[in-house]
């Protein structure tokens, strides 16, 4: 017995060159495309009657592009829509982008940068489109201003409180708005406010547990973007372990530390603002089916 | 308004050995906890009263390796047991393991394997558990024996429909069991049915689809496993072109391929017996929020 | 002032289908050439005169697929001619190949394997060849018959003598042979017997330190294969930590490990031949120099 | 016959913390440490008695970061030092650093930055030390003002001259100093003198090819770094492909990019200083073996 599924092109790469007469601009994109609709003969006897080919995504999404992209939101919507409305076989159509950061230092000359990568994530059904926005890959660090304390201690205990530890975490924040168009530079505001939004919020917070800061930086988003309606976040928290320098005759007044790869705490939650309008597909193909 | 949450301790290494008289054996592990429960108040104010810090669920799992691994299962439940039972504030704990493969080569000699990685992930409520095995990163090639034809053409496709191309996909399986408790020797034997018949009913279809051959693989893994209730499938499908040799003076009868890195076709689905029971919360923690 | 300087084509994947009656073949590489020869005026001034185009070079790989791979080593050998014989402003050149393993499961159906990835880089400078033979990322672990004892104790020291520990290392071997010609059987059957004497090696010594198990493999390795005059070695070594699980009320007799990731020792090594032929290029385009 | 070997501890994570009155510093570094030495009994037999082992390297680093790092070459130059100085079976050590870029945003609030990574490598011999610094995985981006016209035509040619291309590379650069004592601020402010000729050379280049933009790189340091005698450039360099959207009756003058991943070009190439004094051990712990 068939069950949900679907399918699409994953991971084109796409650099778009925009040529001003003094100055060029570039946007540097992976593109994944999901699709569901009346697939069911496909997976069961592989007619592929009702299947627009992986390739020809690939193809829409170049040539969508010489059109410009606008932004990573206003690109997967235009994708989006196309995929529903040109093929009755196509009932859902998700759009997911990943935008690298390139700083720019020269009329025509750019420079890879950190910070984390800006998300996109667009699905339409045919009649309504959800919008998700989002940086993943974002890596915070306070040096003081967190402790940990008060928590269950069992047998397997062996962790003792601290009042000031460092506080490293790579934060995954995705937030869905409650609006579905806009131009782009209000998509690029939104985000620059949401992005400023989560790293202040961290710089500001005095930190009892990675879920306090989670929640003080969702809440951050809600109150800096009014447009965003839910924020998903998730921390990988790697407590870097102060190095115990006793051995040879020094003290550790909290300046030594070893930043351990594995294991990490991962904490994750989700803030909505009161009154929130219901999710739909904003975060899956699957939701409400 | 804060929304669904969970925490955990993520990627614990483990690598577990029994020395026998003869020989050894040995396990090697990545285990991931995640908890959900009464955590509302350490997110909005940073009380960690409720809190089972991650550190003490490593300890955990250290522990309970002392008393040996069964399989990934077994030792998934009970520690997914543990958490539930002894903490009150913990409402439902998942654990997620991933198991490297070793061969052995000597009677304490063991060479790391490929062939993709067994993973298990368990669910436990207080009441109820649930079991999801796995496999990951299975490569699978077929040189030959598949087509691509009779597909969607729009104005974008510039793909030929082709009656013979190699199908490399790369294979994920996750299946639940409708079973909750067994001897260790039972899980490694479902296991290694499920291997077989994925593997056995890729080199036997004759693939017209990468969602037929996800359709055949799982339904062979619901005939060769009894105890399997649903098995969702994902296939990141990369087509190694046909490289064009007629510049060179060269013909290329399927021959000489670029095989590329992106972009890929993803292909999901599930395939669920008749009568399946409810998936519950087998595939999340979030299931049934 | 411009020193040494050379460029080529990096990394070209290559899948390669021999098509018999009853059963298929494949080899899966990834071809890299380094290409030296008179391109300074390149560098100075932009004059690509003397330049073979990257692109060309791997159109080359393609063709030259076209008439078989044979063995790595073989097919490194016909590109490095091919580029050196054909330009003259080429004078030396280095292919370097991966290869990756797959275990066949069917006529035409293949599982991608573990067990390391084999190597051969070729050099060739108009009149001489080198050929290096190898394997990398050959993980291999001994759970016992391994001790570390009587080393520097100085007042950095903290790690105690033991008398039995886990061995587990990365085997990175590469090996230069006296011979430049044979028909791939010949490549292979080397090869083969080179895997061998490394893992029979590894599985049968008692190892004091990485060091003296490092120099136990070479001289397995040249003892099992004439043809090879020198290897190096290097081997990744991670001590997977025994976890302390007194504070659980617990003894550990070696049976919980912690297999971290993070620093590792890396011990390197060569083990020649008596009366070995000097390295030439064996090693780099460089040499000489 | 034993040929040339060396051991040490590699990859030791280390973040270091200095807590100012007003403000926190951090430096986040990977250290590596490489000997070489009157090993020869440890390969050969086992005996330790000469050996430092990797566990005690790195608490070595740890202990001496606890009287701070001022610059990875200050603090290389300190660990080299000690190993050679303090063991009489140590003739030789290098020690290679890699610092990863933080962005203050607040007194104590850091986000992890892009850019590349600034490297240090210091070689010791008990009498002299060689100094490098680097700069790894700088991706620097160029829209226009690359041609690449005039390479050799062969019969394996597809590529066709082109007078605007984007030029993206990834370069790796290090550069030996003729100095080897210097306060840190010196070392910092030649790094960032080193950094921004680099990003400006790119910037101003035209490129007829990409050797011919590696060697521009090479002057510009050189010039920029008085200090700096040689410097040893390599560019990755990935040549976005110009996506054909005629089959879609759309034209692309340069807009539509498809940023491929493999292969790509490799460009390697010195560029010294008139007079430069010699290499030494700068480059190698095996130079001059």
């Amino acid at each position: 017995m068939l069950g949900h599924h679907n399918y699409g092109e994953a991971e084109v790469r796409l650099l778009r060159v925009t040529r001003g007469p003094d100055r060029h601009d570039i946007v540097d994109l992976t593109v994944s495309v999901m699709l569901a609709g009346a697939f069911d003969v496909s997976y069961l006897t592989g007619d592929n009657t009702n299947i627009l080919p992986a390739d020809t995504q690939k193809n829409t999404v170049y040539a969508f592009a010489r059109d410009g992209i606008g932004s990573p939101e206003t690109f997967g919507l235009r994708l989006a829509q196309h995929f529903v409305d040109s093929q009755p076989s196509i009932y859902r159509a998700r759009v997911s982008l990943v935008e690298y950061p390139w700083t720019r230092v020269g009329g025509h000359t750019f420079v890879r940068a950190g910070g984390g990568h800006r998300t996109a994530a667009v699905t339409y059904d045919g009649s309504h489109a959800w919008v998700v926005a989002g940086i993943v890959d974002l890596a915070l660090l306070n040096s003081t201003h967190a402790e940990y304390t008060g928590f269950i201690v069992d047998r397997y205990t062996t962790l003792a409180p601290t009042s000031d530890r460092i506080l490293a975490v790579t934060v995954n924040a995705q937030w869905r708005y409650s609006i579905t168009t806009a131009e782009p530079a209000r998509w690029h505001r939104m985000h620059d406010q949401a992005r400023r939004a989560l790293t202040d919020a961290f710089a500001g917070t005095y930190s009892r547990s990675p879920q306090q800061t989670l929640h003080t930086l969702g809440q951050a988003l809600l109150d800096a973007v009014p447009e965003a309606a839910e924020v998903r976040l998730s921390l990988s928290s790697r407590h870097p372990a102060v190095v115990d320098l006793a051995p040879f005759g020094r003290d550790n007044p909290g300046e030594v530390y070893d930043p351990t790869d594995r294991p990490y705490e991962l904490v994750e939650g989700a803030v909505l603002r009161e009154g929130a309008p219901p999710a739909g597909l904003a975060w899956s193909l699957l939701s409400g089916v």
